[in-house]
């Protein structure tokens, strides 16, 4: 029921994982809004809902005040071993807070951490944390630290990753007092950990692994995202002012959408809440068909590669 | 003496700047290094130093162990009358370390800051505090929205300036204590406080001025810098690997040549420091000729514009 573009592109990207993937995909939504669209897709089980939660309702009332919204029936096939991991394209702050309140945190960690996949020069990097919460202690960026290397080496192959902190400078005396905290506890005793990297190091592939608190992660994280969108559209806008330029735009229309879509978030799909004694993953509100389909492709790896017994063996108490 | 381009540069900039205003300018710096230099450029005026902070010293030691450096040297001309304003591409920790402890605050200015012209969708906005201090409080906050907004009355004319808080989302309730807080204290006290903008918002240009900690502006801007970078890069690799995308590229070079310099800092040149008492200019580290005059010519509209005296009658006390 959430996101842009449900039910109908969520029910097509979960056709075309069902397809590819070999898994059993149940749709959890309204009966009325859902059930007539079934038909052409023979291969998903509808579970009812009564309840949905909207765009901008406040998260943890929405989902105190609606026990039977869509999100929480999800969360609680996972509770209750009949579903292996939910996703959602809708509210993400109700999404955490469904998975906090329903599935709950793994014992010992702090908060849940939301990360991001971001493409650099040499690849990707993981970026946490990216909006989960705001005000984080040191310690918090501690385990965020320790989660987001369990992520990099079981679901981006990184046997090793490297570490660092998202900070104003590379120097050690540099960073808010949040990260020179978290940089004095992670220095010595995370393997791994390279100190403080500043976004253009994020780009040039020096760390596998970058956290920050949940309120700069998400400001810098949108900041790319803007500043991509603004250059892409100042190009679209003044290239084609002249013939030449119209001419050249044209010759290089696929190699601009080559880079768009290797920058392209719909290809990642979705991040797991890192933390969530569960698999909870969190798709793009846009999410068309494809980014559907790749959020639940994330799911899928995160259930095969173990991620939760990953974090618990790690980070848990 | 400072910057990656000093003083060979440095001394185009101002012989440029020197003759296109009509201005006088000294040059402060080591003899040696300088006066040789100076028979090219017989409208500048070699004011000696014997000593120079590097690029990689502590500001506030260094500073304070070298009295005579080429930074307190401007600064005292400055202060003693004999110049209006001064300008450095070194070390800007030293410069407002410099301008702190020679000029001095503005009385009643808890934090100077520091802030950055940025490019939008219909023309500029001011954003800062770019990197002058982090773990800022909420008062910092409030006075930066202060300073900026009399810099976008004075020197960008904007008679009625939008002021936003750089945000993780537009509500009310989004950001983290310090600008929840912030906002609190700026919403009914200040006229044309605009509430939340997030970076989206700041290309749309939904604001005249962007205020936030500098720890966050600084990986903000450092963000947007490096994201740019990264495209640019990529567009430059990619494009021309197929026949098509080569000659569409040189066919394009004209309009992305266009859009590189309607963003590029050269343009801007150099930020003043905003609530230091008299004027005090940050130019890029790696500023060329080009960059060094538009700095002389924002030092020169901070003065002609009495900023100082501005921001005195609105902030000081």
């Amino acid at each position: 029921m959430g996101g842009d573009n449900a039910p109908e592109q969520v029910l097509q990207g979960a056709t075309q994982a069902a397809n590819e993937m070999g898994i059993d995909i149940a749709i959890v939504g309204l009966p009325g809004a859902v059930q007539p669209l079934l038909d052409k897709h023979p291969k998903l089980v509808l579970v009812p809902c009564t309840q949905v939660i909207g765009m901008d309702e406040h998260p943890a009332q929405a989902v105190r005040s609606k026990p039977d919204s869509s999100m929480s029936v999800c969360a609680r096939l996972c509770k209750e071993g009949k579903a292996d991991g939910w996703i959602s394209a809708g509210n993400s702050g109700a999404i955490m807070a469904t998975a906090l309140f329903v599935q709950g945190r793994i014992r010992g960690v702090e908060r849940p951490a939301l990360g991001s996949v971001i493409p650099t020069r040499d690849g990707f990097a993981y970026f946490l944390d990216v909006g989960a919460n705001v005000d984080s202690k040191p310690e918090y960026l501690v385990q965020f630290a320790a989660m987001g290397a369990v992520y990099a080496r079981e679901m981006m192959g990184r046997p090793e990753p490297r570490v660092g902190l998202l900070s104003n400078g590379e120097e050690d005396g540099k960073g808010d007092e949040l990260v020179r905290e978290a940089g004095r506890r992670l220095k010595g005793t995370m393997r791994g950990f390279v100190g403080n990297v500043e976004p253009k190091d994020l780009y040039a592939s020096k760390a596998d692994v970058v956290v920050a608190d949940g309120f700069v992660g998400n400001v810098a994280i949108k900041m790319a995202e803007a500043t991509a969108e603004f250059l892409f559209r100042n190009l679209r806008d003044e290239i084609p002012r002249t013939a030449r330029g119209k001419l050249g735009g044209l010759l290089i229309r696929d190699g601009v959408r080559q880079l768009r879509a290797r920058i392209d978030w719909r290809e990642f799909g979705g991040a797991p809440l890192l933390g969530i004694d569960g698999v909870a993953v969190i798709a793009h509100g846009r999410s068309d068909a494809r980014a559907i389909k790749n959020a639940i492709r994330v799911t899928r790896e995160a259930v095969d590669n173990q991620l939760v017994g990953k974090i618990r063996a790690e980070v848990g108490r």
